[in-house]
């Protein structure tokens, strides 16, 4: 199909933009010597996920077992979920898919490994597990070096698990923090005479600092294979490397200030991630998307000379392209020589 | 099945409460003398949808004419869609729809009358269209009595359609006057000897206010059917109103201060309606979700003496009901004999 003849709002993704994406961070983090390991929660699509290990990745990255499902059907073989997994229903989906393919998870606390030990105990492999450390962003994860190194020692003690090193979700401009945090847990790891194989960091917004951090071995970005606004504001791409935008059309102009969109929060998300307004319309930055409702948008014209009319479509450059995608059931290829092709959006909406 | 066997995060309806909900508020507009005609984008469920007509609505509201053809798929005999509909897309759906049930929609100008009619000029039945009216709340519809009497002498002059009314969503606090709008608009219309049979106002926090507004022959309560913790802030209901509930689990205890939900903005959403917080933990008010990442609910625990297991399951109230329903493939319903039944959300992700 033809770009025309998409309904609005939709997600347009343009592979070529992908493509560039893909190939621009799995040079950059293999130049710095580390595994490439992308997070799949951005795009949710296995022809993605496929397109970035045939591209180097060492594996993907899922945040929940669903979405794991989805991409261990599909044919990929290595699947890291860094999330405590907790109670019965999922434990035993997780001892199911470990035998399926190559899967590692991590934990954070005794009662995490607990469950997870109880779960394994049993498989003939045992299952990797990584110790999550909060290095200062704040979320999950143990709160020291010593604690991690503890943690670590009750994994290599509990059946069925196997340590496999440390995870963390590194806080933005802190790598040099970060990095000493990461080599002492591994020094007192090594002290204990336990080897510490892999340290996995995360993140888009830090690719550029991820060098300074050290001792990791691989690396978990997202956002990269898309970016949204929140990158282009903190200066981690160029416009034309955001590879999805929001198609949407002017359905009413109230008033000579006010346009309004068909693409409210079920489109846009209402994540604003500090920025001011709820995406960047690409062909008119001085026009601010000021409010949202749920299917409607509300344009603010005041600071820009566009009069827009009804029917008029746009191209918005999301806030955060990883929420956005988890809201349309199909999204939109756009191949190089401007053919669409409309695709389920595979691992959408897996909430457990 | 039974509550245990859940696995979270999870959206739990409450059966007993959605029925008191739909015959309060049944009985309340009935006795103002409106008609009501329920919004389905709280619950997206035809279940639902059945049961509000069953109580004696006269029909439904739906946003997104996907919305309306899933409904009118189920039985559904009469809809509204309060809607600008634009492009050649939906308006061939639109034309389809409305010679399979008993169909109305929206317009706020001359360009949405001019595609209205063009697709329905050769219907056997003309399109009834309201006229969309901003009486204050600042996002569609015309903006003065004159305008909007104006667009409905042209729905009248317009092949395939007939002038069906006004319809408007009006702003909170503000009955009396939105009413004088209204009452304006119709005399205006009335004096071009144009019949205004129908006045149509939405909203559940204004039920409240909403027979001061005199002129509306029906209204559209959407939320009221579940109600959340924006109309519990704004004493719109109770807590024991609240039919709707996210249930989630405690996956991370990494300080004594902070508790780590599975339930972060795919379950409860980013919206927060002016409120503080993400949503009310009902066992434990005092314990503030201060922040959300996409799988991870914070909650700050430093105003309260809750110290929670991992593990530990919470009933969350969500800020905004209507969004969370629109994130899960599949909702649970609670029997009042307890048992759970889970149930696709039928009209979810409509887009388009």
């Amino acid at each position: 199909m033809r770009l025309e003849d998409v309904d609005t709002p939709a997600v347009i993704i343009d592979l070529a933009t992908v493509e560039r994406n893909i190939a621009r961070v799995q040079a950059h983090l293999a130049g710095l010597g580390l595994k490439v390991r992308p997070h799949i929660k951005t795009h949710r699509l296995v022809r993605m996920a496929h397109a970035q290990v045939d591209a180097g990745a060492v594996g993907i990255c899922c945040q929940k077992l669903g979405e794991a499902e989805v991409m261990a059907d599909a044919g990929i073989t290595n699947i890291l979920i860094p999330y405590n997994i907790i109670g019965a229903a999922k434990l035993e989906r997780l001892a199911a898919l470990a035998q399926k393919v190559s899967l590692s998870v991590s934990a954070d606390s005794a009662a995490v490994v607990e469950g997870l030990s109880a779960a394994c105990a049993h498989q003939v492999r045992p299952l990797p597990v990584l110790v999550e450390c909060d290095t200062g962003a704040g979320r999950c994860g143990v709160q020291t070096p010593a604690a991690a190194a503890d943690l670590a020692l009750m994994i290599d003690a509990a059946p069925g698990l196997q340590f496999d090193g440390l995870m963390t979700y590194p806080p933005i401009g802190r790598a040099a923090e970060v990095g000493r945090w990461l080599a002492d847990a591994k020094a007192g790891i090594e002290r204990a005479d336990l080897a510490c194989p892999r340290i996995s960091t995360g993140g888009t917004p830090n690719l550029g600092e991820i060098g300074q951090i050290g001792t990791a071995t691989e690396h978990r970005p997202g956002t990269y294979i898309y970016n949204d606004r929140s990158l282009l504001a903190a200066g981690a791409c160029e416009e034309a490397d955001c590879a999805l935008t929001v198609r949407a059309t002017i359905v009413s102009r109230p008033t000579p200030d006010r346009a309004i969109l068909d693409a409210g929060s079920k489109a846009l998300t209402s994540d604003l991630l500090g920025l001011d307004g709820y995406g960047l319309i690409v062909s008119h930055p001085d026009a601010r998307i000021v409010a949202l409702s749920e299917e409607h948008g509300h344009v603010d014209l005041g600071q820009s000379g566009w009069q827009p009319e009804i029917g008029e479509q746009v191209v918005i450059i999301p806030n955060h392209a990883c929420v956005v995608s988890n809201l349309f059931d199909r999204i939109y290829l756009r191949h190089p020589d401007g053919t669409i092709e409309p695709a389920p959006v595979d691992a959408r909406g897996r909430s457990t």
